[in-house]
C-alpha cells in the first residue's frame, strides 16, 4: 500500500481596533484599514464592496446610524456600500430561525458580495455569531468584519475564532472556526445597553481573571462597584483587558479546538445547562456569574481554594450585581444540572475536561466530578443569596 | 487610539492512503488509522463513533457494501459503527435539493457524532462535496473521512480541502475549506464505473501535467489509449501521480485561496461555463477537456505555444476519447461562453487570472483574454472535430 501525505499551515491574522464614533466623519479608522486591506493580492484594482448587516436592538437605539454610515462611504472611491443596508433581529432569535441566516446570504448574493469583498456585522453575540456563519459559508468565506455591540461581545465573543446558530433546537448545532478579518470596539455602543447587558458581559472577565490573571482579578476587585454603577472608562479598561488575554489564549492555544479541553469554558458546564433549564431567560453573561459561583464553591468544598478565596470571588459578582442562585440549579434534585456535565462531556467530544481553582489568577483540569460536592456546592450558593 | 493584534497558525495534516478491498475483513488500513488516530489527545478512553454515508450509484453497484462494512466493525473494541449506514444520491442532485444535506445533519444529530467521532463517505466528487459541508458545519466540524469512488474524486477533488453544495441555483454557493481526516482511495470501486466516469476524471490528470509536469504529460501520451480502454494499472498510476501533484500544489501555495490566483483551474472557466450551458448534461472532467482544448487552441494562436504542442495535447485528449467540441461553445454567437469569463472572474473576486501554457508542462498566468482569439479558438476546435 502506497501513501501521500499532506501537511501544511495556515496563517491567520487580524487586529482589534478599539475607538469611539466609528462611523464620525473624521474617525479615520474603518475607512484606512479598508483601503489598505489587500493591497499585497493586486486585488486593489478593483472597487471593493462592503454589506452591513445590524442588529435591531442596535438600529432602535442607535437612529442615526445608518444615515450615519451611508454618509461615511458617499465619497469613498476604493470602496462601495451596497444599495442597502440589512436589519436583522438581535440576540437568541436571529440565531434560532433560519430565516434570518438566509435573508443574509440572500442578501450576498444579490449584492456580488464576494471572496474579496466585505460583510460587515454591527450587533450583539447572538447577531455577530449568525451572520459570521453567513459570511464563512457564503462562497467558502467572504471577509467578515465585526463591530460588536455589547459587552460580552466585545471582550470576548466578537473578539474570537468561532461562529454559529442553533438548529434541531440545539445550540450552535451549526457552526465554523472562521477569524474576521478585523474587529471594531466602539465604546460609543454600549452607553445604549440596559443594565442587564451592561453587566452580563463582565463575568467574561471575572472568569478570565479568575483562571489566568490575580492582578486583573485584584483590579476587577477595585472596580466591581464602580463598573456596577456604569463607569465608562473602567468599562473600557475591562473590555480591553479581557479581550487582550481572551485573544492570547486563542493564539497560544489550540484556536480551532482540534483537543478537548477548553480552559475558557471555566464555569461553563453549569452555564449552559442554566441557559437551557431558564429557557433561555437569564443572559449567558448572567448565567456564566452563576456557572463560575458554582465551580469556585465547588473548588473551596474539594479543599482547592481556601474560603477567603471563595468569599473575594463571590463578592466580586455581587458587587457587579449578579444574582448567584437560581432555582433551576435544585430543579429535580438538582439531576437536572447534573446532567448538563454529561452534555459537557459530549459537546467536547471525549474525555470530560472541567477547569476548576486552585488559587486566584489560577485554573487547573480535573476529568472528574462529584455529585454529592456539586449538590452541596448549590447547597452553599443557595444559603448565601 | 489603542490595538490588539492577533496571529497564530494552524497546521493541517491528513494522508491519503491507496489500497484495494477496503472493507475486506483482512484489510487492516482502515481501522489502524482509527485506531491511532487522536490518542495524542488522551481521548481514546473513548469508544470512539464511525457513521457511514454512501453514493447510491455505489450502493447499487456494489450490493455487499453494507454488509461488509457491518462486518468489518463487528468485533472492534475502539471504535463504534453507529446503527444505521445512510444511503442517498449521487451525482449534482446532492448538492442541488437541501434535503440531503439536512438527512446527513440530522444523522450526525441522531448518532451522537461528534468533534472527536467520524462521518465517512464513500461516493464521487458530488457526494464527497455534500457530506465534508455536512461535517465541516456540525459542531464547528466533525472528523470527515473521504472514500472516494469515482477517478475524478480519486485524483483531484476528494484528494483537496473544499467541499461545497449549490444554493440559489449557483453550484458551490455555499462551501468551506476543510481538510479531511484521511482520505481511502481504494481502486476496487473504480471497476463498476462508466466508460464516461472513467474517462472524466482523466482530464484532471492532462490539466495538471499540462502546467506543471511535462514528465507526466508524456506519461499520459504513452498511456493514453490504454487508458481509454480501462486498463486498471495505468489507472492507478495515473491516480498516484495526479493525486500527488494535487496535493503539493495545495500545501505549496494557497491552500485557502486568500488570493486571487488559481492555476489548478485551468481550462476551467469555460468547463464551470459549460456545465451550465449544457444544464449540467455533460460531466465535469468532459466539460474540462473541452476547456483544456480551448485554453491550448488560444495559447497557440496567441503564439505562446508551438501547433505541434497543440496537436500533441487534443490528440492525447482524443486518444482518451473526449470530445473537444461542444455546440454549447458556439451558440449566441459565442457570447453565451463569453460571459464565463466575467463569472469566473466574480467568482475569484477582484482581478481576472487566468492560466495559460507557455509550454507542456509549464502554466503561465494571464490577466487578459482577447475575445477574437477565443471565438477563433472555438472555430479551430469545431473544424477539427
Ligand atoms: N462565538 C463565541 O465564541 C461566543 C462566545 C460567547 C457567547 N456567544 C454567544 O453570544 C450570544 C450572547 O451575546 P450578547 O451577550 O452580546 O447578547 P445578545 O447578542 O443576545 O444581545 C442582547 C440584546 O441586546 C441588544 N443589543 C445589542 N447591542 C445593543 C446596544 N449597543 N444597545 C442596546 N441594545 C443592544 C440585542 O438586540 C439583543 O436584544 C449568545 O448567543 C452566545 O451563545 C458566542
Ligand atoms: N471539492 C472540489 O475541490 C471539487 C473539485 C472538482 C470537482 N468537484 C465536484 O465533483 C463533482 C463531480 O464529481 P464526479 O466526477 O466524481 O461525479 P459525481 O460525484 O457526480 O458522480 C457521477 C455518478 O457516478 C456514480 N458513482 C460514483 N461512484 C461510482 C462507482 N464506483 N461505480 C458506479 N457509479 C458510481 C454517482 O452515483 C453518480 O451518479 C461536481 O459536483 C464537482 O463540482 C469538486
Ligand atoms: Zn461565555
Ligand atoms: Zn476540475
Amino acid at each position: 500500500m502506497s501513501q501521500i501525505q499532506q501537511s501544511f499551515q495556515v496563517q491567520f491574522s487580524y487586529n482589534i481596533l478599539f475607538t469611539e464614533n466609528l462611523f464620525a466623519p473624521e474617525n479615520t479608522t474603518l475607512i484606512t484599514f479598508l483601503n489598505n486591506f489587500g493591497n499585497h493580492y493586486g486585488a486593489n484594482q478593483f472597487r471593493k464592496k462592503i454589506l452591513f448587516v445590524i442588529d435591531e436592538g442596535v438600529a432602535e437605539n442607535h437612529q442615526y446610524l445608518q444615515e450615519a454610515i451611508k454618509n461615511y462611504f458617499a465619497n469613498q472611491e476604493e470602496i462601495e456600500l451596497v444599495a442597502d443596508i440589512l436589519v436583522l433581529p438581535g440576540g437568541e432569535q436571529v440565531k434560532n430561525d433560519e430565516i434570518y441566516l438566509a435573508q443574509t446570504l440572500r442578501a450576498i448574493d444579490t449584492y456580488g458580495i464576494d471572496r474579496h469583498s466585505f460583510v460587515a456585522a454591527i450587533g450583539g453575540g447572538a447577531f455577530l455569531d449568525m451572520t459570521g456563519y453567513a459570511s464563512a459559508i457564503a462562497h467558502r468565506g467572504v471577509k467578515h468584519i465585526r463591530i460588536p455591540t455589547t459587552v460580552l461581545s466585545q471582550n470576548d465573543s466578537g473578539v474570537g475564532v468561532k461562529n454559529g446558530v442553533n438548529y434541531f433546537g440545539k445550540k450552535n448545532f451549526l457552526g465554523t472556526f472562521a477569524p474576521p478579518v478585523a474587529v471594531f470596539n466602539d465604546s460609543t455602543f454600549l452607553k445604549t445597553l440596559s443594565d442587564r447587558d451592561w453587566r452580563s458581559g463582565i463575568a467574561e472577565a471575572v472568569k478570565v481573571a479568575l483562571i489566568k490573571d490575580l492582578a486583573f482579578f485584584e483590579w476587577l476587585e477595585n472596580k466591581s462597584v464602580l463598573l456596577a454603577h456604569r463607569d465608562e472608562e473602567s468599562m473600557n479598561e475591562q473590555i480591553f483587558r479581557c479581550a487582550e488575554l481572551h485573544v492570547q489564549h486563542i493564539s497560544s492555544g489550540d484556536p480551532f479546538e482540534s483537543g478537548s479541553a477548553r480552559p475558557l469554558d471555566f464555569g461553563h458546564w453549569a452555564a449552559h445547562k442554566l441557559e437551557y433549564l431558564t429557557n433561555f431567560e437569564i443572559r449567558h453573561g448572567e448565567a456564566v456569574a452563576i456557572g463560575i459561583a458554582l465551580d469556585c464553591a465547588y473548588s473551596f468544598l474539594k479543599g482547592m481554594i481556601s474560603e477567603d478565596a471563595l468569599d473575594r470571588i463571590l463578592l466580586v459578582l455581587e458587587n457587579l450585581g449578579f444574582d448567584l442562585y437560581h432555582p433551576a440549579l435544585a430543579e429535580n434534585d438538582k439531576i437536572n444540572l447534573w446532567k448538563g456535565l454529561n452534555e459537557f462531556r459530549e459537546h467536547l467530544g471525549g474525555r470530560l475536561t472541567i477547569t476548576l481553582l486552585e488559587g486566584l489568577g489560577k485554573g487547573i483540569e480535573v476529568h472528574e466530578i462529584d455529585f454529592e460536592l456539586v449538590k452541596q456546592a448549590v447547597d452553599y450558593l443557595e444559603k448565601r443569596s
